[in-house]
């Protein structure tokens, strides 16, 4: 049983207590920690049996019967929060992503280096039933050598603009999924980004510096090309789908809805939107990352989404930045 | 170059003549005959570049030039023609159904043993390539021995009040087509029908004797069972579907659009409704069947759908209106 | 909190209990019997939690701490523990059948007459997220009025042989599902029953008397016709769909898969295989039926599963096998 | 009725002499030429009636019976031929790309303003069922302003290394369609233009200094942006789909295939390869690029691909290439 700790009690945290605590075995939430802990949070945690409950973080660090921990605060304190839990010999799974700053990151890589403890980051889309199928068809070599990756990301609604201001715009808050998710299906790092971008859903965006509308072109490093289309709005919901497309053939994954009913009448035939956003379209995915975070640290083997895929995803975000306001492709070698 | 007459210039006398003239090679229109013929249709006639246009049909039959006639007549006078174009040497392609009479049909097959050219009833469907695709699969063993047939035929609206009392009945003017369907996917006769029918579309339909909403069930020679659904009213137009299961497997088709558009928007994910109605969906087949018949003609091959498919489909039609009256499954052999 | 106490240790008591323990808020099980319990079950079921485990069902009855009791034991005692455990002042979730005699049926509603607990019949498929979006799309009209109901149901492999000879017969085994969802779809009871059947699948079934594959048309109290389609082995796994036809429009599901990945390569584009079996393609609906029994409880509110909806099922099932014997359709009041 | 003299007897031409000459009414072949013409060629066209055969392309611009020449001569010749015809007063159908050359285009141009006979470019993929169906969903508004557009075009197997080294490079040759497609589905011009490209299907290729792999991306005149993939190899056929994403929702279509049919087994659910290459995919497009030519001969309205078409899809071209060459987004500003 792995006796995990979670630090930060807002959406994310409170998604991770009430999927470890329902849906993953051999884990249990032991305590949670958040600065703003209110009695109705607490109220909320206690409902799943969670005794320890803190203002504090580092009572979490220090108490000997936590595992591990999962780092669930604000963007900014993960890495800095992620080195101490290192040191303290906790595991550690850590929410996306791990810094906006490539040198906060290598300081988590050197961290671990002399604590090897697991470090997990929390792409949790690499465990969707739709995009591990993709990867598996790619693995087992049903595609042949990639070509082609595409992944189409919307979001059903922006953000409100004042989270846009501190999201480190578009690329590193809602795109780093895309930029994991293109080295996980074809299993390879990314050597260039080039980026055409638009501010179309709402001028607001435009006013803070960022962008809403975006085709990314990515060079991989395996040879492979892939594009990431994404917007902050689609008027139908969530969108999440990806392609492969190899010497072999291709593999592709359409949208999940609640339902496969399709109502046929005069006006057509019309089935149902995808799942709204990511709560209920990652549900299952939230959980399975979990599941096989806690195998690791059970059985010793290795995180399925380690310190360098978050070094990675974030390092293509900022090449993507970089390509937008230099209107040119970017190596990520420029980036460090 | 095979020399056509087509008898009876009506709305499927028109649809060959114009499908023979554009999109079958080595056939050609040489003459046309219509008790009715007026001005118009012969101009229409004309359009074709067809020169010999009739009232008497006997025209066409003494007609030396006039190697195939199509039968296009009104229902009541398929068998007699048929019998009279055979005795007159000429290869007979006739509309479906060849008769209501047993003993009717009987004399055209005895007429085709004295004289034996080619002969075919017009069931177009069995060229329509997605029915076609699943006999393919069938003959080619891909689903095992058939077990379950199932065919869904709905009309996108009814009929003319007028013209459901001189149909014969739904079963022998609508659901014929699905009986043929059933023997032809599965490539064996019928031995038992039963059918549950009402009245749902429209009480008019019910006042004249006949019903608008069946559901038929069929134990075909070899063993395996059949369901078709009808309804003479679908909201959505032409619905086409069949599907057969078998020991290995199943094959299924579903319908035919303009186009594969979908569009996603806050109401859901809409595509098109099916094709409209039979002159649509079943275009290509009309042409696919009469480059069939001139293969036989030309080639002096068998012709895919005989006087035998003719003579199956109507004791089937006959022995569901007999399950309609007396309410109980009715074996094919007390028809005669 | 409704405490609940499972009779019946076998595969879906189990499911009840793992389900109840993980995905139900509002309900525990407290206590489980059986009476082939032994050393492996006593410590599954202590994996959850459950202190009280019995030989003997009559404890849990005995035992006021217990609110409900699900009733998961051999069909043959269904009918007599639900009679004890009403009498008891227990609620009741009892798997189907409630019994293969209309008499034994007859006792438990005259039972509940007696003491109005709440009685709730385990037709788990109503709360699959598929045929409740058909169910709700005809109860907001748009469909319009139902005229023709299709299901499709086959199993993906025969029981053994020595199931067959206590199961009842297909009609009280497996259609008795489809028995319940055709009523379900469209809210009403049926009238009229005719079975086409045979023995395709395996010689064995059919020397035990049974059948293994069956088309049941069914005319329904409210004017629609239904058919059924079974097979007890589908060579692609578990075929479960359904579709209702109306004046305005129809409303189709088709299978769930794990993902919705496609290869498209040079033998096509493959999609995945229905879900295996009903513990894979029904888990949801497992906890779904719960959710509501346990409100239903709680808020002493309507159960959506009654013993009208069991004794009707039956009912079907009796006279589809009347209907095999005596071939012809027969009428429900027929079965007495 | 429309008499038409096609010029150059080769694939393309043969494709348009028996598509103009069995589905399009209101047009005849009268004349045909090639310098290569055989007696084989001779036979095939003599076939479909035309009597005027020549080696020289010149009698048929000095025949006063022809009101319209279709240039489907080899790519060098397009625009000199198309200025003589021009200046002769023949109506003009020009085969994709009109030139290479903006230079030559350009004397196209000026020789329409000098002699404003109708000039349509056989940019066929708009007549396309699909596209067309997407084009209309843009143009009545259900998709809202378009923001995102994306084309897959993916040829089932490269042309011969020969035809690569006068083929212009992929972006004039194959990709030229897409630009053009792009232009069409959002109603707009191209501003800028950047392409990732590789070589991966056949170092052939890359031999000739082409690439076989490539994503291109356009910024719009209108504000949206528009990734076009293209291969140069699909194992499973002809990739030829598109979508559109706007403020209101999103329009997509999927490939053209045999049948609908379906096979469901022990390996999965698998349906039919997309329709093999251009001429089955689009041959209903040749047909209606024709027919709504020769509606605007006759009717002496707008031609629906005029010269401004042809320009752009090559100035997007040669806008692709540089920007390969030069690894930077290219303004189509600078191509002249």
């Amino acid at each position: 049983m792995v006796r995990i700790g979670i630090i930060g009690a807002g959406r994310i945290g409170k998604v991770h207590l009430e999927s470890i605590s329902t849906r993953v075995k051999g884990a249990k939430v032991v305590a949670m920690a958040d600065p703003f802990m209110n009695d109705e949070t607490e109220a909320f945690i206690k409902g799943y049996g969670v005794e320890k409950i803190y203002k504090d973080y580092k009572q979490i660090l220090a108490d000997p019967d936590v595992d591990a921990v999962f780092i669930c605060s604000s963007t900014d304190t993960h890495s800095s929060i992620s080195v101490e839990a290192i040191n303290a010999g906790k595991h550690v799974f850590c929410e996306k992503p791990v810094d906006h700053s490539i040198e906060k990151i290598q300081a988590v890589a050197d961290a671990l280096k002399a604590h090897p403890v697991k470090f997990q980051v929390g792409f949790n889309r690499r465990f969707d039933h739709n995009f591990a199928a993709i990867r598996k068809a790619v693995d087992d070599g049903r595609i042949g050598d990639p070509h082609i990756v595409k992944i189409t990301s919307r979001d059903p609604e922006p953000p409100n603009p004042a989270y846009i201001s501190v999201s480190g715009g578009i690329f590193l808050d809602m795109t780093i999924h895309d930029f994991d998710m293109a080295c996980f299906l074809v299993n390879s790092d990314v050597e260039e980004v080039y980026v055409a971008s638009a501010v179309l859903v709402d001028p607001a965006i435009g006013e803070q510096g960022d962008v809403d509308t975006a085709i990314i072109t990515l060079k991989m490093a395996n040879g492979a090309l892939c594009v990431i289309d994404n917007s902050r709005r689609a008027a139908y919901g969530y969108d999440q789908r990806a392609e492969v497309f190899g010497s072999k053939g291709m593999v592709a994954t359409s949208n999940d809805t609640v339902s496969s009913a399709v109502v046929a009448d005069a006006n057509g035939v019309t089935g149902e939107k995808p799942l709204f956003f990511f709560l209920e379209r990652y549900m299952g995915a939230f959980a399975e990352e979990v599941r096989q975070f806690v195998d690791a640290v059970e059985n010793d083997t290795e995180v399925p989404v380690g310190i360098h895929a978050g070094m990675q995803s974030v390092k293509i975000g900022l090449a993507a930045k970089k390509s937008v306001a230099e209107h040119r492709p970017v190596k990520l070698s420029e980036i460090c």
